[in-house]
């Protein structure tokens, strides 16, 4: 375990999970807390920062590069400024069926250096799919690109799936150097959802460090096209807070201890991924898992 | 739309939405049927062929050419027989943010071809996984092998997102040779699942080819480590399916007609997708969309 300032967080979860709406929101809570903050959607999906941009669609860079000359690009043609002048670029994806959608990510992070972009902003956070850890999609783990990985997971078998994969993907390019911060827990509500997501948890040696609930405050938001942590702004500069509900209060709360502790820095762990039997095993409670880590800053959410 | 005589079916939809529940299951209403069927999974998750094999794992091709050489390869050790004389094939899939998934399948089809093993069958289905439509994934589609594609989708939005990508990577190598067969509506029990699905098929112009209900049956048969459709032959050999349960037969009967319908020949369909916009449009009901289309043999569950 080691404890360091990080400034490259890459979110990894499977399609679907919440990982664009998560991102969004910590990136909010950190701008909000005075941080100049990029985010990067590496996400064929492409609407990464949508709630960052009020729903606005930006250029993605595999479009830009496909119809631009390489002497015409500009940086202003890829790169918007969002809530909490939050800057926001989205990889896009390929052609389907053609191309390769890891190759696309690497080809955006060349442009992107080629720009000096990441220098402009102290904390980056890539926002990724993990559904096929192949090459490609690791390439904000390879190449020492994220020093802080979180790992988005609700109970549902195949997000700890993927989680697990994700885990494989990050131990081939450890090397020593832990950068897995821990679990982010989206709630699905589905049975026995808190028993498995802490099964597992443990069972992979990492903490749960935030458990987001599975609630409507999020759809209220993004029928707005905002994030709930600027939600919770605006009422704040409107009439003092006075309408915050109970639940807003509480999620938004979440996502600013999450950032907190992302600036003070969190520890790391190292990738333990579980063989396909084991993470069955675990999920299906076919074996007993231990539920006691020791304390971190990052996992008192396993402790309520 | 053309009429053909079809052998190469290809199963196409997100992880976790039921593709190899549902593969096996067509595949062995396909073998009682008296067809030689081979059964190729090619998701990384290499487990295809489960519930054919009564849950035994077999050798992956990519792990097996990664330990073996390639004058000591046998068909035996990657080939293996399953219920109704299935063949069985897991691709399997690379190490974790490494290899490429996509190259993972290529190599496997190669070997198979090498062994020349699809000729001693009458049909081959392929088993993929369709979150990534990169280049690798779509090789079941490019190449000319799959002739009839079934899109496995539920009401969630990722499923349909991903069922909508899929059919951009086919429409890529359609060439004027349509081989969109349908959907297999898989249940998931979420709220206004029956209208979703049906805008999104009469969107992209699709039939619903078989409607299959959330059930427990599926977890009892799993839990034996068989399909419904085995499940359901054994009770009619042991006491002549006195204790055939209602919801079981009803199943049974979906993929006994939608075999059925395979081996007669279902009209093929181009590829339409939709924009994102569109998409979302569909779904979450900001335009109306048509219900009713033309009738064919496989669209008949659209009618109740
Ligand atoms: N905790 C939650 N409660 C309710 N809805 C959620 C929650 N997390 C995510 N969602 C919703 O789930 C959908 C998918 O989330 P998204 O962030 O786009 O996933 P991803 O980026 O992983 O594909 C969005 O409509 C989002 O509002
Ligand atoms: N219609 C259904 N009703 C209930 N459970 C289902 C149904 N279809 C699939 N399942 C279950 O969902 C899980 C995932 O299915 P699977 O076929 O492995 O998905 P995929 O191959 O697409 O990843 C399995 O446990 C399976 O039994
Ligand atoms: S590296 Fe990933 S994105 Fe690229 S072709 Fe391979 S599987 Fe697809
Ligand atoms: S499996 Fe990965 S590396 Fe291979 S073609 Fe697909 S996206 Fe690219
Ligand atoms: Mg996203
Ligand atoms: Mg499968």
């Amino acid at each position: 375990m080691e404890v360091l300032m990080k400034n490259e967080i890459a979110i990894y979860g499977k399609g679907g999970i919440g990982k664009s709406t998560l991102s969004a929101n910590i990136s909010a809570a950190l701008a909000d807390s005075g941080k100049r903050v990029l985010q990067i959607g590496c996400d064929p999906k492409h609407d990464s920062t949508r709630l960052l941009l009020n729903g606005r669609k930006i250029t993605t860079i595999l479009d830009y590069i496909k119809t631009t000359g390489a002497l015409d690009y500009k940086k202003e043609d890829i790169l918007f400024e969002g809530y909490g002048s939050v800057g926001c670029v989205e990889a896009g994806g390929p052609e389907p069926g053609v191309g390769c959608a890891g190759r696309g990510i690497i080809t955006s992070f060349e442009l992107l250096e080629q720009f000096r972009v990441k220098e402009e902003y102290e904390i980056t956070l890539y926002d990724v799919l993990g559904d096929v850890v192949c090459g490609g999609f690791a390439v904000p783990i390879r190449r020492e690109y994220a020093d802080t990985i979180f790992l988005v997971t609700s109970g549902e078998y195949m997000a700890m799936y993927a989680a697990n994969n994700i885990l494989r993907g990050i131990k081939n390019y450890e090397n020593g150097k832990y950068r897995v911060a821990g679990l982010l827990y989206n709630s699905r509500n589905i049975e026995d959802e808190d028993r498995k997501v802490y099964a597992f948890a443990a069972a992979v040696g990492l903490p749960v460090c935030a458990k987001i609930p599975r609630s409507n405050v999020f759809a209220q938001a993004e029928r707005k096209n905002i994030t709930v942590v600027e939600l919770i702004s605006r009422k704040m500069k409107l009439n003092k807070g006075a309408d915050i509900q109970d639940e807003e209060q509480k999620i938004y709360d979440i996502f600013k201890s999450l950032s907190r502790n992302i600036i003070d820095g969190v520890p790391m762990y190292e990738a333990n991924p579980l063989s396909d039997d084991e993470l069955e095993a675990v999920i299906y409670q076919t074996v007993k898992a231990d539920y006691k880590k020791p304390f971190s800053k990052c996992d008192s959410e396993t402790k309520e």
